[in-house]
C-alpha cells in the first residue's frame, strides 16, 4: 500500500476542517497553540516510518500519557491493579464526580481523570515517591519512543495545578472511600507532570509499536508487557479511549486509540502499525476533529479496521 | 488449526463452572431451562462447521435479535436511524431510565432495552405494521442462517409482555420525547416476540457468517450490508454488546459479540468465523457466565482476538 | 386586620406582573386561559370569606387535586399510606424518573406526579373501581367546598391523557416495582380526571378549611381527618407542596400550600384561614409566578406566617 | 402548661430507646461519648428555663453550628448570599456530590455540607481571615446563648480534618465552578473548627430564644437579625435542617429544626420558646434517633407545632 500517497491525500482533505475545532482554552499554555498544525505519522513493525505534515513539532500529549501509566501500573501490580480501577465505559463526561460517587470511590476505567490519578498514585506508592515516579515514566516513554530528548514542560504543569480543582476533588473523593495511598496535592502534581509531557507524531506513531506487536519492540526487540496484557491495554482504549465519544470512536475509526486535549491522537492496528495524529482544535467531546476525521479517512481508505 | 480439539478441551474446562451461574428466572419459560446446558458452535468462511455440546437445542435468543433488527433498521434508514438512537456505551443497567431522561428520550446505544424497543418502532414506522415486521425480523434471521425453520416462541412472548412494565416505562418515556411513532404496548409486544426466536448455536454461528465478511454471506453469496456498515455493528458490538459488562467482555475476550439473557451469545472474528456459545446460567451483569468463559478461552487458545 | 384593603393593594401591587408568567401551554384546554386573570379568596375560621379578581372563575384545579386524594388515601389507608409513597422533598422536578427508578418505584412524596397517581391507584384499588374512585373524590371535594356544582372538565382530562406519556412511564415504572396494583391507562386516565376538576378560588379557600382547623369543617361541624394527620398533610404541602421549589415558596410565603401548573394555588394559616390564589401564567418552577408573589405580599403585610 | 412534668414524661418515655441508636463512629472523638445520655431544654421568651437530664453536660455541636455562620453570612451579605447558595431541599445525603456537580458547584442550600463550607468561605472573605472568622464565630454564639464560656474543642476539629477528605472534595468542586474564594484547606478547618464547637442543651435553647422573637433577644434586647431573616432562617431549617430526612421531621415534629451528628438537635416555636435536645445515637439518615423521638412527644404532648 502506498502509505505516503495516502496521508498526503488525507493531509489535503481534512484541510478545510482545520478551523472547525476548538483549541482547549482553560490555560493559556495550551490555548496560545496554532490550530493550523496538522501532523500525521505511522511507524510499521519494521521501523519504516511514513508522516506528512508537522510531524516533527512537538506539543502536549496530555491524556495520551495515561496509556504509558496504565501500563506501568500493570507492570508493577498486574491484575490487581483492577482492585482500584475498573475497565468499563463511563457514559460520563471524563472528569465527572457522579458516577464516581455512586461506585463509592471506585474508577469506571484508567482513562477518565478519576482513573488515571488513581493509577498516578499508584505509581507513587510502587517507586516510593512523586519524583521517582515521573522519572520513571519519562524513562519508558523515552525507551518506547526510542528518544532520550523526551520531556515534561513546567510551565504546563504548573498552569495545569493552578485549575486543578476538580482533580483535586477527584482524587479527595477517592481518598474519602479508602481509595487513594498518598497526599492528594502531591499525586496531583505528578500527574500533571506526566500530561505535560512534549512529543511530536513522530515519537508518539513509534511509542505504540509494541502494543501493535504483542508487547515486543519489533526493532529494540525488548519486551515491555505480555501479549495478554497488550491484548486488554487495546481493549480498554478501544471502549475508553475518547471519553464519552469512545463509542463514537470504535464507530467511526475502529482502531484502539487515545486522545488528548493537546489535541493528539494515537492509534495502533495489531501486527500492522502504531499510528499518531496531530491537531490542536478539539470537537465538543473534547477529542482532536480534525485528528479524528483524519484516523476515519485512513481505516476507510487502508480497510484497515479491526473489524 | 484443531479447533475440534479446541472446543473439546474448553467444554471440558468450563463444566466445573455450569453451576455457577443462575438462570434468568423473571418468566417461568426462561427458569424451566437446565443449567447444565453448554453448546459452542464455530463456521468458516467456507462453511465448515465446529461444534461441541448441545449445539443443535434450541434456546431463546433474546437481546441477540437486537443485532439482527439493528441491521434491518440500517437497511431500512441508512444513517438517518442516528437521529434516533446514539452508539456510545451507556456506562449503566441495559433497562435503565435514568440516562434516557437525562438525555431527552434517545438511547444510548440500538443494544440496551431502551435503544431495540425504538428499533422495533423504526422498523414497524418503515414496514408498516407490527406483524409484517416480525414476519420480516424472521425472514432476514431464516436467510442469514440458512434455516427455514426458526420462528419464535409464543408462550414466551406472551410471559414477557406480562413483566413487560419496564420496557413499557421506557417506551412511554421515549414517546413523552417524541422519539416514539407508533401504539407502545403493539411495540412491545413485537419486541417481545423477536427477543423469543429460537435458535441453536450452530443457527447462530452461521447466521453471523456475514459479519465476519463484510456483509456479504460467503455461502449463499448474498450481500446484507455494505463493509462500512459492517465496520459499525461490528463496532457497537464490541463498545456495547454486554450491557455494563462489555468493558469487561472486550477486556478479557477481545471480540466483538452480543449476549443475551436465554444464555446465548454469539461473537464474531473478522475473515475468519461465526462464533456462538450457549449456557444459561448468567453472571451478575446477566451475561452468560459460562459462555463468556468458554470464549476468552477460546480467543486465548486461538491467539485470536482483534487486538 | 383589614383583609379586604390588603386584598385589594395587593391586586394593585401585582399588576405589572401578570404578563411576566407563562400559562402552561402543553394541552390546548390550558393555553387558551387568558394570562390576565388575577384572583385571590380568604375564607375565616367563622366562615367570613374576603376576596378580590375573578373568585367566581372556574379553572383546573390540576394538582391542588394532589391534596384532596392524598387525605383519601390516609383516611382509607391511615399511616399504611406511607409503604407505598415517602414524605421527603424530592429535589428534582416533578416528573422525573431518575429518582423513582434509584429508590425502587416507591415516589418520593404524594405531590410529585408518580407519588399522586401513586395515590390514585391506591383509591382505586380502596374504592373498587375507577368510577367509584372519580366520583368518591368530586364527592369528598364538593363537601368541603360546600358547593354541589364542582365537576371535572371530559375535554381537559382527554386532552391531558393524550399527552401523559411520561405519566405512563412513571406508572409502569412502579408497577414494574410492583408497587402499583391496578391497569396503568385506567388509573392514569383517572388521574387526569381528578386533576382536571374545575373550581374558583372561593370554592378552593372554603374547601382548604378544615386544614387550618385540626381536621374539622368549623362551618358544616364535619371532622374529616385527625389533628395529627392535618399536621401531616400541612408538613407535606409545606416541605413538597411546590416541586422542587418548595424551599423557595417556604423561604418567600412561609406557609404550607399546593400549587397547579392551571395557576392555581392554595394555603392554609393554621388557626386562622384558608386561601386560595389564581394567576394563570407560571415562573420558572411551573408555580403561578404572581400567585406565589400575592401570597408572599400577604404574609408580609399580615404578618401571618408559620414561622 | 406544665412543661417541667411534660419533659420528665417524655425522658421516662425515651429510656428504651437510648441504646437503638448509633453513635457517630467516624472519628474517635465522636464515638467515645456514652450513648446513655439524655437532655431536653427549653427556655422561653421571658427566659424561663426548663430541663431534664443532662441538660449541663458539653456536647459537639456539628452541624448545629451551621444555622449560626448562615445567620453571619446573611448579616454580612444579605440576599447576596443566595448568589452562592439555594434554599431547596437537596433530596441527597449531606455530603453529596452528585447535585452539586449537575448544578455547577451552587449547593442546594446552606445545611448540605457543601453549603454550610461555603459559607464559611463566605464568612472568611467578609471577616478578612480564618483567625478573625471563628473568632467572630464564637463571639456571636457567646452572645446569643449569653455565656462566655463557649469554645471549641481543638482535638475534634483536628480529629475531623484527618477525615475530612469528602469536604475537601465539595470544596475543591465548588473552587471548580469558581463559587468558592479562599484557600481549601484553611477554609475547611476554620469549618470544622466551627463545628467543633461544644455547648449544652440549657446553652443551646437560650442561643435560640431570637429565632422564636422575630430576631430580638427578650432577655438581652439585642436585634440580631430582621423578621424577614428569622422567617427564612426557620423556613430553610424547616425544608433542610435535617438532610434527606428533612420532610419526616417536619412531618413527625413539624418544627423548624436544625440537626448535628453529636446528637443534638435545635428547634423553634415562633412566639414560644427556643429548644434543645441531646442524645448521641444517631437513626439511619444521621440525626439523633431519640432526639427526634423527643420533640415528637414534646409536640404532640403541648400540641404546639407549626401547623
Amino acid at each position: 500500500m502506498d502509505y505516503q500517497k495516502i496521508l498526503e491525500e488525507i493531509a489535503e482533505e481534512v484541510k478545510p476542517l482545520l478551523h472547525k475545532g476548538k483549541v482547549a482554552d482553560y490555560i493559556p499554555a495550551l490555548s496560545e497553540v496554532d490550530p493550523e498544525h496538522f501532523a500525521f505519522s505511522i511507524t510499521l513493525s519494521d521501523g519504516t516510518q511514513y508522516h506528512v505534515g508537522d510531524s516533527q513539532t512537538l506539543f502536549s500529549i496530555q491524556s495520551i500519557s495515561k496509556v504509558f501509566t496504565f501500563i506501568l501500573s500493570l507492570k508493577a501490580y498486574g491484575t490487581h491493579m483492577y482492585d482500584r480501577i475498573g475497565v468499563e465505559p463511563s457514559g460520563n463526561p471524563f472528569n465527572s464526580l457522579v458516577q464516581l460517587e455512586y461506585e463509592h470511590g471506585k474508577p469506571r476505567n484508567p482513562f477518565i481523570n478519576a482513573g488515571a490519578v488513581n493509577v498516578t498514585d499508584a505509581l507513587v506508592s510502587h517507586y516510593g515517591s512523586c519524583e521517582i515516579t515521573i522519572s520513571e515514566v519519562l524513562r519508558f516513554i523515552r525507551s518506547i519512543a526510542d528518544d532520550e530528548s523526551i520531556d515534561f514542560s513546567d510551565r504546563v504543569a504548573a498552569s495545569e495545578m493552578e485549575h486543578g480543582f476538580r482533580n483535586m476533588a477527584l482524587a479527595n473523593l477517592m481518598k474519602s472511600f479508602n481509595n487513594f495511598d498518598n497526599c492528594v496535592e502531591e499525586v496531583v502534581k505528578t500527574y500533571f507532570k506526566h500530561c505535560a509531557i512534549e512529543m511530536n507524531t513522530d515519537m508518539l506513531s513509534r511509542a505504540m509499536l509494541f502494543l501493535s506487536n504483542y508487547g515486543k519492540d519489533p526493532i529494540n526487540g525488548k519486551t515491555y508487557i505480555t501479549p495478554q496484557q497488550v491484548k486488554r491495554v487495546n481493549a480498554v482504549m478501544l471502549t475508553c479511549g475518547h471519553y464519552d465519544a469512545s463509542g463514537d470512536f470504535a464507530f467511526h475509526v475502529g482502531l484502539p486509540g487515545k486522545s488528548g486535549v493537546g489535541g493528539g491522537i494515537v492509534a495502533v492496528i495489531p501486527d500492522v502499525m502504531g499510528i499518531a495524529v496531530w491537531s490542536p482544535g478539539l470537537n465538543a467531546q473534547g477529542n482532536s476533529l480534525v485528528g479524528t476525521k483524519a484516523l476515519e479517512l485512513f481505516t476507510t481508505k487502508t480497510g484497515l479496521s479491526i473489524f
